[in-house]
């Protein structure tokens, strides 16, 4: 089953002296949705840290089209764009009703006792079902 | 020898929508100034951290006079105003040149093992070293 | 009617080293949690400040009992405790479930063309409504 | 002249509950490093904005390498990497001692009365200038 999309509105402290949502909180933003994202899959990140495991980011790239005001509200709508052994491709929309207003990508890869782990081998459920969410 | 004030520039996305600092970064500019105050007596929280100890901040109140905008430069100011076995309070004026923009005051306890501390016993050189700059 | 208190979790971002959620980020929360509020009481900042009117922060105390973890929820429980002419004080408890893992209070105060107002005679529908809420 | 490297420590409540610094926070450290590089070139956001003239991200990408630790020092080299009437780039390493930690880019056009401006009709010595510092 698909996660639904993560939403919520823009905190007052979040914008800047332009009076727009500062563009940094866009990335705190993708987190959000991506923990949000992963919790309607049964996975939590809490849990991997207990055995050991964390998921690390290795890239994030973001193109702003448009900009966000206090209290407007935001979608995250998130795809599974690739995985692979070592690492898997996340894609992001950020939405207000149908508009798009950012898109963004991040890479991650899996760490224990400072190695990088085969996500495949390591976490086969996990990696299975992020298999089974590639469009 | 008594440390000297802590001093940078507002940066650009500590200002909120109304054109200022918003309020709640000059409560992580009291931890700045605080652990620079910290280093100049040659107590690192790494080291303590090391060794299990958390210093915890158990209490802030800051009353703001003055707004900052980005760039302009402040300047902390910090005294040890009390110390006892559980815990010790310091207070903060914020400064912009001859100014007073802010003043604060935060209380802090030691903490190791999910347990209290006695700050003379467990740490008796920093709690010398902090009542000798009482004023 | 009584405003219903404010709930959220706790994001990832918003720990620090030591496992628990940053101090400075509670000072965030009861912004949250006050411009929460206000809507409830049909009072939007985004109006007041359409019309130049900004609502300041002042002073900000706030007692750490209990410490959060990622994923935890919080609630904002929010009173009013004063209002006079030139300002008025919020208190807030911020609980988990049943305990009281902190408590706050601020002060604000109106200001507009960089003039302090009176509340009860700039604001006076939204005075009477704080007035009213005042147990 | 090209601009010197833009450095300073890691902040604690920069660190998250894996003990390093969120990568959010990186994103912001490319903020200081641009307006600072922008600074030693004699051009202040403060003075466009005061014009009217505010300088938008528009793409942020960046890769992680190695992660920071409270207190450790971080250095930001900047080169601008091209410019045309409607955008330019910005490329940065952030370096501790001789360790690449992190590459990025960002891209910035600039907006008055809400229409793109022409870098090099609007901003004419700004233009040169930083063509100047094409390598």
């Amino acid at each position: 089953m698909k996660p639904k999309p993560y939403k919520r509105k823009v905190y007052y402290y979040e914008t800047d002296a332009i009076g727009i949502v500062h563009h940094s909180n866009f990335i705190r933003w993708l987190e959000e949705g991506r923990l949000n994202f992963f919790e309607q899959m049964g996975i939590f990140y809490e849990d991997l840290e207990k055995s050991g495991i964390a998921i690390i980011l290795t890239n994030v790239t973001c193109d702003y089209k448009k900009m966000f005001k206090f209290n407007e509200e935001f979608e995250i709508h998130i795809k599974i764009k690739s995985i692979s052994h070592a690492k898997f491709t996340l894609s992001y929309k950020i939405k207000n009703k149908d508009q798009v207003y950012a898109t963004a990508e991040t890479t991650h890869c899996g760490v224990q006792n400072n190695k990088l782990i085969s996500l495949k081998k390591t976490l086969p459920e996990i990696y299975l079902a992020m298999e089974n969410l590639i469009e």
